[in-house]
């Protein structure tokens, strides 16, 4: 089960094969995708001090043009692995360059898993020499690349759009992993956009910030930043015309804008364990950062996502939630809502039906808060997962 | 059970009653602490803006001289409750004063329990009273009053000492509660350290802060900070003696010191469903703040707290998490040992039995978690617990 797609960018081509570096020998674990003809690309990176050898490759090499591939693993992040990281990261990218005939600098690299154990880099790059010729542009490969990316994820993530820029007709397509680690400071999980738009590379890393700012910024799962978060914009021109620029690339924007959305809300709707995704929103705040702070504080109290799981309008821990976010504001001015009705206002409790919030919450996977800081027009949407037993069992019972 | 106290200060009273407040009518929920003379009172509150009733009340009235009695009520936190709610906790005052033959500004008032409801005033009114009848001065009634500030705790949290100061022997004795909603970036919790020594209310000000940020700051089972987290000491004197100044202030501060720092523990060790107890020594920082910063990233983040609780050494959440905190480090500098063992160093994984790790985690109540940043003097203790389903039934399958 997946997001439809409704096209496939022109000139890009997919692979997901079972390599073995995961434990369970039946999942796919290495991914390659392969843009036919040099891209642009940008990148937004973990803001983690401790960031993985795949994060540092791609980082020195973004935003650029001339790129060919991005090399992916998953069952092991290659994070905290010292010098030798460095270079197996440098040799993922080497050997996919070898396998399509270009050079390692053209590669950009993905890992996610465990941190720090080496990679077993015959088992990885007899899984790349497979992805190179298993590629294919057919909508089944791409799912099996966004499968080779997951790791607790239960399902593929994939979003994609069609829009007509500058007259030219564009696709654009994203793939994304999520489930835990997921932490809101940063581009937040390991995603993969695709166009065939023609994007200079310095429109491609300012578009992509920006999206990434209002979009994998605002999700969170456990609140834990990974150390591989990384979000990759690739553009390849395929779809013809010539680069983007006014209102192409304002057309491109939008689409962008769109797929990280869809993206980001499904990493948190698919968080470990999750049986509800928490969709909060934070409005009449001095900024969208503070809006971001608060939203942030609601969406990681482990208070408000058992609350939330428990179908318990318990908004207590809401508004105190807000109240320890670290953003002044005067608590008379709040107005909190939890699916469309009015629980807290003017600093008093508010007579609602409880049983009927209740009813709401356990009726629908997403549930709605909506605080309301009357203050200035700063606001945010943000994404979180409820906290269950069954994300316990997940990082508690097995080495992750 | 609870910790042993090896006497009572002079001059203090006790009761703990089962007024009705709690669902459960066979605990105790209203509580009474009186003091005999006219004490010193010193108090350190909340963080959070959004503060309850009491803490409105108590933060008026501290420090300052005088005070002969603590109210305290469990099962409902006259928070978020406006004007009525700041009429109650007068209320709660003006009662107890009544019964002991006292002004209402002599009484301090806590609450701990659901948020957003009003007191039921006549239920409190009559525990009040009945708790005012019942005051006793032996061992039984404190911990009965102890029982009576509890809420998910499964025990009540005393802890005391006698030292000697300025040639008189005192006495020193703390309560508290914890259990969830317990954040770090504040006085954590309710907690009542009584002492018969005579103490100066700046003096007794300055000392329960300076406690209070290396003990009770240094906590999270959730870290969601209360509306209602208090401390509150009380100095009545009786132990006889001048007021304590010099070598006798340092004595009693060491033994504050002490106190605190025992309840802080039983506050993480008794957290919501907690199997272990997180003791995270950070060393090396340029600051104590920001060693307690990284150890707060560490005690809050869910993959440590869900790691501990399966006994699975994987440093990689524990290094990664003082990466997300905030504080710049190099992480080349930075050493992780666990239980003892050395994990990490030097940017690279170290070869350790990772069994022998599990097994000194399953074996013991407490694992120690110890971070080298090697760049100062700055370091701190900080206590927290371990994340398990019953943290998650608790939270979810309650209305608390």
């Amino acid at each position: 089960m997946h997001t439809a797609i409704p096209a496939l960018p022109k000139g890009f081509r997919f692979a997901g094969v079972r390599a073995g570096i995961k434990h369970d020998k039946t999942r796919e674990d290495v991914s390659l995708i392969v843009s036919d003809r040099p891209a642009t690309a940008a990148g937004v990176y973990t803001t983690n001090l401790v960031y993985a050898a795949p994060v540092v490759w791609d980082r020195a090499l973004t935003p650029g043009s001339g790129f060919r591939a991005v090399a992916i693993n998953s069952g092991n992040a290659n994070a905290c692995t010292g010098q030798r990281g460095l270079a197996d990261a440098e040799a993922m990218a080497a050997v996919t360059a070898a396998e399509i005939g270009a050079e390692a600098r053209s590669v950009l690299v993905l890992s996610t898993g465990i941190i720090g154990e080496f990679l077993p880099m015959e088992t990885v790059t007899a899984g790349l020499r497979q992805a190179a010729a298993a590629l294919g542009s057919d909508e089944a490969s791409v799912v099996t690349a966004a499968r080779g990316m997951m790791t607790t994820d239960t399902r593929p993530k994939l979003s994609g759009s069609t829009f007509t820029a500058d007259g030219t007709a564009c696709t654009l397509l994203g793939l994304a992993k999520g489930a835990a680690m997921i932490g809101p400071r940063l581009a937040t999980m390991l995603g993969v956009v695709l166009t065939d738009a023609a994007i200079d590379p310095a429109d491609a890393q300012r578009l992509l910030r920006e999206a990434a700012e209002e979009t994998f910024n605002c999700v969170s799962v456990d609140g834990h930043t990974s150390t591989n978060d990384t979000v990759l914009l690739l553009a390849n021109g395929a779809a013809g015309g010539t680069t983007l620029a006014g209102a192409g690339l304002d057309a491109f924007a939008e689409a962008l804008h769109a797929a990280c959305e869809a993206l980001a809300c499904e990493v948190a709707d698919d968080g470990e364990g999750a049986t509800h995704v928490l969709r909060i929103e934070v409005s009449g705040c001095a900024s969208r950062d503070a809006a971001r702070q608060i939203a942030r504080a609601i969406g990681d109290s482990p208070l408000v996502k058992t609350a939330v799981h428990g179908a318990d309008p318990n908004w207590g821990r809401i508004v105190s939630a807000a109240g320890y976010s670290g953003v002044a504001f005067d608590p008379q001015r709040l107005v909190l809502h939890v699916n469309g009705t009015l629980l807290f206002r003017d600093g008093s409790p508010v007579a609602f039906d409880a049983e009927a919030v209740s009813a709401s919450i356990k009726a629908a996977r997403e549930t709605l808060i909506e605080v309301d800081i009357q203050s200035g027009p700063g606001r945010i949407r943000f994404y979180s997962s409820d906290l269950t037993a069954e994300y316990v069992h997940l990082n508690a019972d097995y080495h992750t």
